[in-house]
């Protein structure tokens, strides 16, 4: 029980995943017990990216509660993203680069977060601070994070502190990132393997705006329409899972990794309401959302402000 | 209006007013329109710092929300704690060595959170990472700093983190530390020329445990009989805010710095509960608290816990 969990949030992505990796491995090489553990399944563009360089998924964690006293988050603050059973664990260190929301501690940690796109370009500064160096496996891990985050450095949340530390890490792994990144979204962006069910919680976080208890979801795509042929079967599948979770909107984004635009699923007694926080008018259950492919910038400040 | 302002908290100590001067100058020296301000009187204490390092105290601000877009906390973190106006300002960064509660942003942010003793040995190490060298006047306002919320090193908030700093800072400001810590801590701990009002306030905080709407206020004394004496007309003063502010508990620790012990005074629906909390009973209104000399550490958490 003296060992310290580290994970990131439930739906995991790249960044989640290979963060908790990365993470605990630095915390081991200054001698503290750590293990990255995962909250959930492990999507195909992750697997891609363990794959490549040679790691195991982490185990999978239930409840956290009794599994370790103390646990560290990466990539993740909010209590509802966060592991079942946060409640009863003391949170001793969180590396984020989201808002913060919904977190609340009774004691100091350490606690940073840093408005930059990736959790892995922190990582790699601390690293640094603690004269550690990145192994070329692990660099790989960090490397893929980034990409993944920042749609090879395309999306609007990506700043010039993640292309150096991209360019760094990539040295380190002996990669070429432009190549080897667009495999690794290639990879995620492959949907042919996944029902619609999966699809829809692949990569779902709980947000509350206000009032209203929101699931927003996103999936990378390299045609948007492999998703959206089969609109009317979504539509009907989200209505199920907000009758099921007691939901008052669902917006489901479908990214276009290659043309950096998105168009959204919108359902749920919000969801006008939602539309209409971007300036739009909901069509047949659509928004189409021009030049959007970040939750974390373009979509989530957008409900915040506008719910 | 491009000015970005940087503050710590309500009632001000001098890890706030000095923190709030040291980091402005550090953002001036890194291009930003960066200005110190605070939210309340200066202390004895810190007054005595600023003048031995030829500081002017910041100018004061009322509410936040006329005065800038932008704003940068520091040594808080909580709403409660911060400016009037909070809300519709954009927090862009956290400077703080506190528990993180009752703080919520829609965009990601610079949050840098260290369990250390003084938000100043935080600073510190940020000067280093931005190569910018700390000048000897404002190496004796963190220095103050760290004398201030150590109690000249012997809170069990130090760490070891805040001595090396501590003798870093007090090499580059040219003081004997013993010598200038004493004399800061004796000047903070002269209670004659204030009022009993006064003193109530001088260091109060306010919290929320559960539903409960508390203060938990402490002053630093050489002899703590210079406070209790006047117990009874303390518990009525108190008594009275309670009344005007809705609180269902007032805290009021009386700490002697000479020999590291306190008594709080504890008043309000709360009170017996709060005594409780530290497996005491409440007698006369007091509670003895030997050993305890951190609010964060050593009372915070107890009454989160208890309450």
């Amino acid at each position: 029980m003296s060992k310290v969990l580290v994970f990131g949030h439930k739906n995991p992505d790249t960044d989640t995943i290979t963060s908790a990796i990365s993470y605990a491995y630095l915390k081991q090489q200054l001698g503290i017990d750590a293990e990255a553990v995962r909250l959930g399944e492990v999507n195909n563009e992750t697997q891609y990216a363990l794959e490549t360089f040679g790691f195991e998924a982490p185990r999978l964690v239930g409840n956290v509660a009794g599994e370790a006293n103390e646990v560290i988050l990466v990539d993740h603050n909010e209590r509802q993203q966060s592991a079942d059973g946060i409640e009863e664990v003391k949170v001793t260190e969180v590396i984020d680069h989201h808002r913060i929301a919904n977190f609340e501690t009774s004691d100091p940690l350490y606690y940073r977060a840093e408005p930059v796109g990736c959790t892995a370009t922190i990582l790699n500064k601390i690293f640094k601070e603690n004269n550690v160096e990145v192994p070329s496996n692990i660099a790989g891990l960090m490397l893929s994070a980034i990409v993944s985050d920042t749609l090879l450095f395309k999306s609007p949340t990506c700043t010039e502190q993640d292309v150096q530390a991209g360019k760094e890490l990539a040295e380190i792994a002996g990669v070429n990132v432009d190549e080897y990144g667009l495999a690794m979204l290639k990879a995620g962006a492959d949907l042919s393997d996944l029902s619609l069910e999966e699809l829809l919680t692949l990569d779902g976080k709980e947000f509350t705006f206000g009032e209203i208890k929101s699931v927003v979801a996103q999936v990378n795509a390299v045609d948007v329409n492999d998703v959206l042929n089969r609109k009317d079967e979504l539509v009907s599948l989200i209505k199920q899972n907000i009758e099921e979770n007691g939901l008052n909107l669902f917006f489901f984004v479908v990214t276009d990794i290659l043309n950096n635009d998105s168009t959204a699923v919108v359902v749920g007694n919000a969801a006008e309401a939602a539309a209409k926080a971007f300036g739009k008018e909901l069509v047949n259950d659509l928004v189409d959302l021009p030049g959007v492919v970040s939750r974390k910038k373009q979509i989530v400040p957008v409900l915040t402000e506008g719910l």
